[in-house]
């Protein structure tokens, strides 16, 4: 009996992409130059006023446990943001720092969810979204999405599969795998009928930052009960410090305290002074000159990768994903990605992990490497695959 | 129904102490000299060298991901760790980095507990362990323990509270909040006895380098079916830092692999790199440096409580906490707390806080505050409780 482990691992499927990093780590061991497209981290570092920040911090001895909901200071400046770029005005009191958004996705869920409640989220989508929830012992609802709603939850579609027992609608915009948005008066219409029907919307905004394009209101504006996830990670430049954010109704807080206070203690106390310099100007300016790159990028890779028979349906407006249709070259994208990984040293990202819409026909580029190596890519990808195209 | 927390945390309970400490912050911003004994965090800061490594891998970009697992260095770090202190061998593949020891609580009773599975405790004992197991949906079993067994479970005591349903017993040596050790011959005794009821016994070994005497082996010694909890925030000064680790059996480790790849993704980096410098010579001599410091206040502050009229039964062999009986001064220890701090600037925490065994007549001092200060504190409670003593 002890070394079985608990149903709920049963439920929680290992991604599938760290088999394939592994080979590909295994194969530059062997000299093999590979071309990452499979890994969801910026390659940019952390920005230099960053880091400062945090040096500067731990000198001063600033490493001693902070309150659970983090560091004052932190939550003003979170607020102060949301001013500052969206014109929202949200209370420091309903914004809490965790450790990276998957701590806000542990203690939004776990506030929330009795066992046995219902969670819709759209298929394909982030893994740990459906973990989190197998977790909680809650019941995952997966909606197959597809490119004529741009792979996003619409209204129609959340009406078509409320159940009794529905508690949370779980959104992404932009989305992982797919990089597309939710129109806001699609998000405006979501909010408003889930929350007519007793239930509570939680939005993931980790990639908000990286939109290319006109930038959308932040999900905020819509209700004040909504729930919204963020992160230093992505936008900012922080994955390995593992700091984010929520920002919930303030009736939910002292719960969502009280677990803070017992699953984390709070978070990184290094990572929530160094984050007080994210939103400094800057900063902001080295963000901005690093949206504009992944946009570049973007623009590169998307028709490259048309023209080599990838079919994306939908152009992406954010994040730094690629959700491509390859069912000319396969119909098990799995053995697909590892044949590219061990024949041209290309890793991509299989659908498997985003679900089980289709997930043999689909694939993730993820353009998290520079331009240079992404036409790398694209030329070994090109000879492959398109040889007399 | 959106405001609605979910009946897990209905089962948590918010800390005592969290209330006392805001009041205490609020009488220092008001000028008043508050003497900290409430807080289970020690004084030191960082030691230089692990500072020194965090700066460093912070300046050369070490700020990625790791894998969920943790730095493979520091896993054979802290392998090499058991085998010079305690002489046992522990596979590297069996350790695990997590954020904190929270994190490590999380992900050893996550693999292990299905909804409605027991969890043996003692109570008293640390608040988290009990939350842990409601935000699970286990069944918490605590155990009243008394002086006699040290406040500690002995295996009669679990023998006579096993139940059908009990999965996992915790246990925790030195204990919070009463600083006593479990007997070898006893802990290896319970071990096996549960283990032959095909239960897992987790030992909470997080102050084991905090112990003042003879230091007794550590519990992976006794089975290969153990797991162990411990952490760098207590003996190695870095809370703030929010890293630990956990040791489990080998068949556990893909579950648990999976687990944190869904919660944490990964532990903060620039903590893992820093912790890297915790197990070098350097280190280790300042941090015996510290220890011998906190066995001074120990040896200081235990006869003085003593000898105002707390009872404290079991001299305490490790840990910074005394557990002192105060029904000599009041049946209501969360009120006497508050006067304590009101009336004479002594924080303290009471009983509340570590469960339901006479919780009113109990208070906790924790040790992690200078000499200078504890011969005030003990100078301010002399005056109040004993002034004819």
């Amino acid at each position: 009996m002890s070394e079985t482990p608990s149903r709920r691992i049963d439920r929680i499927q290992p991604f599938r992409v760290m088999a394939l990093l592994a080979e590909a780590r295994e194969l530059e061991q062997q000299g093999r130059d590979i071309v990452h497209m499979e890994i969801g981290e910026p390659d940019f570092p952390t920005p230099p006023p960053v880091v400062e920040a945090a040096t500067r911090a731990i000198a001063d001895g600033k490493v001693h446990y902070t309150p659970a909901v983090g560091l004052s200071a932190l939550r003003e400046a979170i607020a102060g943001f949301y001013q500052d770029r969206y014109g929202v005005s949200v209370p420091a009191q309903r914004i809490v720092v965790t450790p990276g958004a998957s701590g806000a996705l542990l203690l939004a869920l776990g506030v929330l969810l009795e066992p046995g409640q219902g969670v819709m989220l759209a298929d394909p989508g982030y893994p740990c979204n459906r973990n989190f929830a197998h977790f909680l012992d809650a019941r995952v609802q997966p909606v197959p999405v597809q490119a004529d709603t741009g792979y996003q939850l619409s209204l129609a579609l959340v009406q078509q599969h409320w159940q009794a027992d529905t508690r949370v609608v779980m959104l992404a915009s932009p989305a992982n795998p797919t990089g597309t948005l939710i129109p806001s008066a699609e998000l405006e219409a979501i909010i408003d009928w889930v929350e007519r029907q007793g239930g509570t919307v939680i939005v993931d905004e980790i990639y908000h930052g990286l939109i290319y394009g006109e930038s959308p209101p932040t999900a905020l504006g819509c209700s004040e009960r909504v729930i919204v996830i963020n992160s230093f990670s992505k936008y900012f430049g922080m994955t390995g410090w593992r700091i984010g954010w929520l920002v919930a109704p303030g009736e939910l807080i002292p719960g969502i305290d009280k677990l803070a206070q017992n699953l984390f203690l709070s978070a990184s106390t290094p990572a929530q002074h160094a984050a007080l310099a994210a939103f400094e100007p800057q900063t902001l300016d080295i963000l901005e000159q690093r949206r504009e790159a992944f946009e570049q990028r973007r623009d590169f890779l998307l028709p490259a990768l048309r023209e080599i028979g990838f079919d994306i349906k939908v152009e992406p407006q954010g994040a730094f994903y690629l959700y491509a249709d390859c069912r000319r070259f396969t119909d098990d994208s799995f053995a697909f990605a590892q044949a590219l990984l061990q024949e041209i040293g290309v890793a991509i990202t299989p659908g498997n992990d985003f679900g089980d819409n289709q997930p043999q026909r689909h694939v993730r580029f993820a353009y998290t490497t520079s331009l240079a190596r992404l036409q790398e890519g694209v030329r070994r990808l090109q000879q492959r695959l398109a040889p007399d195209g």
